[in-house]
This record gives C-alpha cells, sequence and structure tokens, in this order.
C-alpha cells in the first residue's frame, strides 16, 4: 500500500510501523527535510526524487510518498491487555458498518487522541483501513489497535462475558449522560445512513442517545461517535 | 445553484427556502416519488427527465437535483433575535477558517441538530455554503441561520458587548468542562490545520481545551466542534 502526506509519513515514523521505502520529493521545504533526517536516522530505505517523477508515482501528491505493507488487525484481547497493561478500565469503540473513509478517519484520529484501547470493525459492508484512511486520519492509525472481526454481535457477547458493558449510540430512551462509562465500557457507532443495525442493537447492554432539537434528526457519524466518545473521558478523567 | 440529492432536497421542501426548479429522474423509487408529490403540493416547478436527461445536467446525481438561489446569508442579529423568541439563552458557534466543505456540512448538521442559534463564518480564508455543502450537511443548511462577517474579531467584540461569552476550543490550560455554558455562549472552533487563529484568540473570553492522550494531538475539526457544542447541550438541558 502507498500512503502519502506529511503528517501521515510524520506519525508513520513516530511508530513501530513497517515502512519499506520513503520516496520524498527534492525540496527546500523544511517538514520534507525533516522527515528525509527521520528516515536516515532510522535506517529506512528512502528515495529523493523530483515533483515530475514523484508525479509519475501518484499524481498531485502532498510530496511525499512511503511503501507500507497492508494494515495490521489486531485481535480484541491485544485490546483488553492493553487497558490491563496502562491499569485502566477497557474503553473499546465498535464500528457497525462506517462506509466512507473520511468518516473513518475522523473516527480514528479521535479515538487516537482521546487514548481509547482499540477500535473494533466489521469483516463486510464496512470501510477498509485504506491509504486514505491513513490520510483522513491525520496518521493515527499508526497509533491505535484496530481489530477486524467476522461477526459483531459474536464480539460483543464476548466483551460482554469479559465484564465489559456494551452501548449504542442511536435514537433512544435513555440519554448518554445517564450511563455511568467509569466501567469497562464498549461504544458501538452505527454507519452512515443505517444506523446501528437492528441484531446490533438486541445484542447491546443500552442503547443511548445524544439529545437531537432540529429538523436533520441525525448527526454525521464521526460527529456522534465524537460526542460519546468525549462523554466517556469527561467521566473518566477527573 | 443546483444542490443534489433526496435528503438535501427533501429539507429544501421541509423549509421555506425559496426553490427555483426541481429535476426528478423518471423512477419507481418511493424516496423520488415523494418528493415528486410533495413539490406538487407545494406548487414548486417540477421536471420528470430519463436518467440519461438527467446526466447530461450533473452526471452522477442521486436522481434529484433543486435549483436554488445563491444561499442567503442572516445578520448576526437576526440569531440573537432568533434566541430570544425561543426563550433561551444565546448559543451561537464561531468557525475560524474551516476550508474543507464536509467538514463545514458536517458541523452545520450537528448545529442544526443542537439548535444552534446561528453559524458565524469569515468572509475570507474559508469555504463557503456551496452546493457540496448542501449535500455534507445533509440538508441541514436549509434549517442554520448563518451569518457571513468580513472581520470576525469584530463580531467577537459586538458579541462579548452583546453580553455573551466567547470561547475558543483550542489547546489551553483550561477544560472545556470547567466553563459554564448556561451562560449565553459562542464557540469559536479554528480551522483545519492552523486551528484558531492569533487575533481570535486573543479577543475571546477565555481558551477551552480537550483532553488529549494520544500522539496525534489534534482533532478533525468537525469532531472537535462536535464535542464542544454536545458540551454546551450536556450542561443546558435537564
Amino acid at each position: 500500500m502507498i500512503v502519502e502526506g506529511i503528517n501521515v509519513v510524520n506519525e508513520l515514523l513516530n511508530s513501530n510501523s513497517k515502512i519499506e521505502k520513503i520516496l520524498v520529493e527534492n525540496s527546500n521545504n523544511l517538514n520534507l527535510q525533516k522527515i528525509v533526517e527521520r528516515a536516515k536516522n532510522l535506517g529506512v530505505k528512502l528515495e529523493i526524487l523530483a515533483k515530475t517523477d514523484l508525479d509519475k508515482i501518484r499524481a498531485n501528491t502532498q510530496s511525499v510518498l512511503a511503501f507500507v505493507p497492508n494494515y495490521k488487525y489486531v485481535e480484541v484481547e491485544d485490546m483488553l491487555a492493553l487497558a490491563e497493561k496502562k491499569g485502566q478500565k477497557p474503553f473499546v469503540v465498535i464500528l457497525d458498518g462506517i462506509m466512507d473513509p473520511h468518516n473513518l478517519g475522523a473516527i480514528i484520529r479521535t479515538c487516537e487522541c482521546a487514548g481509547v484501547h482499540g477500535v473494533i470493525i466489521p469483516e463486510n459492508r464496512a470501510c477498509d483501513i485504506t491509504d486514505t484512511v491513513y490520510k483522513t486520519s491525520a496518521g493515527a492509525v499508526c497509533h491505535v489497535k484496530i481489530a477486524k472481526v467476522v461477526n459483531l454481535t459474536r464480539t460483543i457477547e464476548k466483551l460482554k462475558q469479559a465484564g465489559i458493558w456494551v452501548y449504542a449510540l442511536e435514537a433512544g430512551n435513555k440519554r448518554i449522560y445517564k450511563a455511568d462509562f467509569t466501567y469497562p465500557t464498549a461504544l458501538v457507532i452505527g454507519g452512515e445512513g443505517k444506523g446501528v443495525s437492528r441484531l446490533v442493537k438486541e445484542s447491546v447492554d443500552e442503547v443511548l442517545s445524544l439529545d437531537m432539537f432540529g429538523k436533520v434528526n441525525s448527526l454525521n457519524a464521526s460527529n456522534a461517535a465524537a460526542i460519546g466518545i468525549y462523554e466517556v473521558l469527561r467521566q473518566r478523567v477527573k
């Protein structure tokens, strides 16, 4: 996979992600020169090219490209282990069918900023971790644990058995502020258009809702996710 | 301006927005047939076309287009009047240089859902209310008051003189939860990349921040806006 952009490549270099090769435009741009220096220090394979040659590999790039292996998913257990290692109550985000890479990237970015222990996505009918998601997440995919599972409801059952409260964020009777997120928490966010699917809604502990006072009665999926994620933080961080 | 999509055209029909003409694909799709019926009932000029003819006007449409006048901005005073009419403390959102129409649309959608009294954008170096914003807001632009001002800092001064507390959401010392949003409130959201500009930051009453625990230390602009807007709601709605 080829990912691009100064932010993304910097986050790759900040993480332990494997980088096969970095291609940088021959330029005086300070941010690009910093990337060159960092790549050299880390022993990453590097090529410095004229803009015209870079454009042959990918048109309209942001002057730096990285060749990376396809995204390496983790297991849900790895997320719970991370929470334990940090001495925190688990907090995972489950995405039930996010299709738009811009939304997926924004959600992963918010999860990373919020210190979420992991993001779970389904194998089918959902956006994968593509090069676009690297970019729209501002490189946050390099730092967040992401698991891809075959069956979301089965995963939810396993989480519940592990003592985690699983909530879906959807139109419902109970305001999100009534939930106690100081307990181990999983938050399910529905996809664009369809929201949380029926089977998933039936499998969660509770459906929580955000106040809606307008005529358009649903939020952009990444915005809804952000509000939910930060409500968990608000309750947890003193 | 030509706007497109079932959601957008439905919201146009739900609002008092002027519609010059609606073009619909000749189809059995129930959502399209509902639009035809509603347009007829409201006396809106309507043409039903074959898909091939519709595609000549705009390629890859969602099967329905509406011709509308350019977006009609309001004055900041209109927002304060709306708050007064509703018997609510004013709550306006100020966008300091949002450039991406997806972010702008998502923010306007969240503002509409949250019952924000108005959104203020600057005349320069910011995304305008374009056809893309109609779409990315899911039609919410039809229901939200939006003002475009020449000088944001002057507008902020006027808001402060009107008894409104103006906060910028940016990296700062004070957590957002410490602010009391039950008072008249304006919330400034910074643009992608640059954040809140220096002059604006100097003109607000206080800078408020969101908790950040990751390596990527900034959120997508629309996600940050959503968290801030819903924190105001959390404090206000009992």
